[in-house]
């Protein structure tokens, strides 16, 4: 895939506010949603808007993402709907010298397009394997099977991306000129959102060791560069 | 504020999928919130739904969030229209001994209510001060004053809850019962967001110490706590 691909810039995707700030690039965008695993997703059923916690993952300029059958969010996918999908990798908080310039640092991406329940069997049965796969490469391939059960119970979403932009801020403190000279206490203030040693499962059977294959998944790394790598490992576009 | 208040249980917060996590006392849907410094609001412009993360915060039952008056969001916010404010705290990925048990541990909340524009001149002051505040207590009433132009370039949200929920999943591993006979690997893997070493400005004047109000502000502390603890110092309720 070209790097030099872009979304369209529409009414929709245009960052209005702060328009220094926005990305359409796909290589951007593409970047930041890889980087991630939970996501927002905003939909409209009978004029409420509601905005859902869940877990998503890319494939191309598609975004899957999964929830129960019984699930408020699904009920009226079958069709097609609009929808929002938000991302933010979430990386200060700046305090500045007034409280104007007070600010955070952050990178996010909005995609938008028809949100539609995967129907189809076969795209659903490799939708399922991926929804795994993509955090933890080669996982579904020793684990238990699913059940028929378990694939009903299951609903799949996809989105294509029919416009995205990405809004990066990354300048910490950046008080007006004239400021810089007040006696006030500034600073950047880093977040960083890490993975805890791993918790094995109490009940592992005797002589089951950590998969190689979870090996980015280490104590103290940043989450975000685990899921990259785990996406890398997936996905080559 | 007595702990057994619960916001209306109705068709737009009821936790339909996995009711078991749900919850609607005040306590357990505040303390959340108070945990959180970015949200994401979902809002409808001519039937097309967005999904914006942005900082908040909570006094008593009524959300603040701030945006620029020339933000997409707030354009037709005078008069009020439907939002949808969540905020989710990602905790853990889990791997299971089967894909359908695949998880995640999160606590989050969804809120309910019309947002709308603050345009009394006092409100949006007081607003405008707790949003420094808020985060940093104390902090306003050290910073440089706020003239009117950024007074007047900065829209402030506000949204009464109307009802809201909690839905928390903290139990890690659950597979079927059967499946913990299997040889499968299967882990928490424990995901936190903590504060870095703070980044002091380059350009403070010399003399200019860090205020011991923001000792709250810890490097490797979780965020949420810091942020739970100036609440805590800020809202007595």
């Amino acid at each position: 895939m070209s790097e030099t691909q872009t979304y369209p810039v529409e009414a929709r995707n245009r960052v209005k506010r702060r328009h220094d700030r926005g990305f359409y690039d796909h290589e951007t965008v593409h970047r930041l949603l890889d980087a991630a695993a939970l996501c927002h997703v905003a939909y409209v059923v009978d004029g409420q808007p509601y905005c859902t916690p869940t877990l998503f993952w890319r494939e191309g300029t598609r975004l899957y993402w999964h929830g129960s059958s019984a699930s408020r969010m699904l009920r009226n996918l079958s069709e097609g709907q609009p929808a929002c999908l938000t991302v933010t990798h979430f990386d200060s908080l700046v305090l500045a010298r007034c409280g104007f310039n007070h600010s955070a640092d952050y990178r996010s991406v909005m995609a938008f397009g028809q949100a539609r329940l995967v129907t189809d069997p076969e795209e659903k049965r490799q939708a399922l394997v991926m929804m795994v796969d993509r955090f933890f490469p080669h996982r579904t391939a020793g684990l238990r099977q699913s059940t028929e059960q378990e694939i009903k119970a299951t609903a799949v979403v996809v989105m294509e991306i029919e416009t995205a932009s990405a809004k990066i801020r990354a300048k910490g403190v950046a008080d007006d000129e004239e400021d810089y000279d007040l006696p006030i206490y500034a600073e950047r203030l880093p977040i960083r959102t890490v993975i805890g040693a791993p918790e094995p499962c109490p009940r592992l059977q005797p002589g089951v060791a950590r998969p190689a294959d979870l090996a980015a998944y280490r104590a103290e790394r940043p989450l975000e560069e685990a899921l990259a790598e785990a996406h890398a490992a997936v996905y080559r576009d």
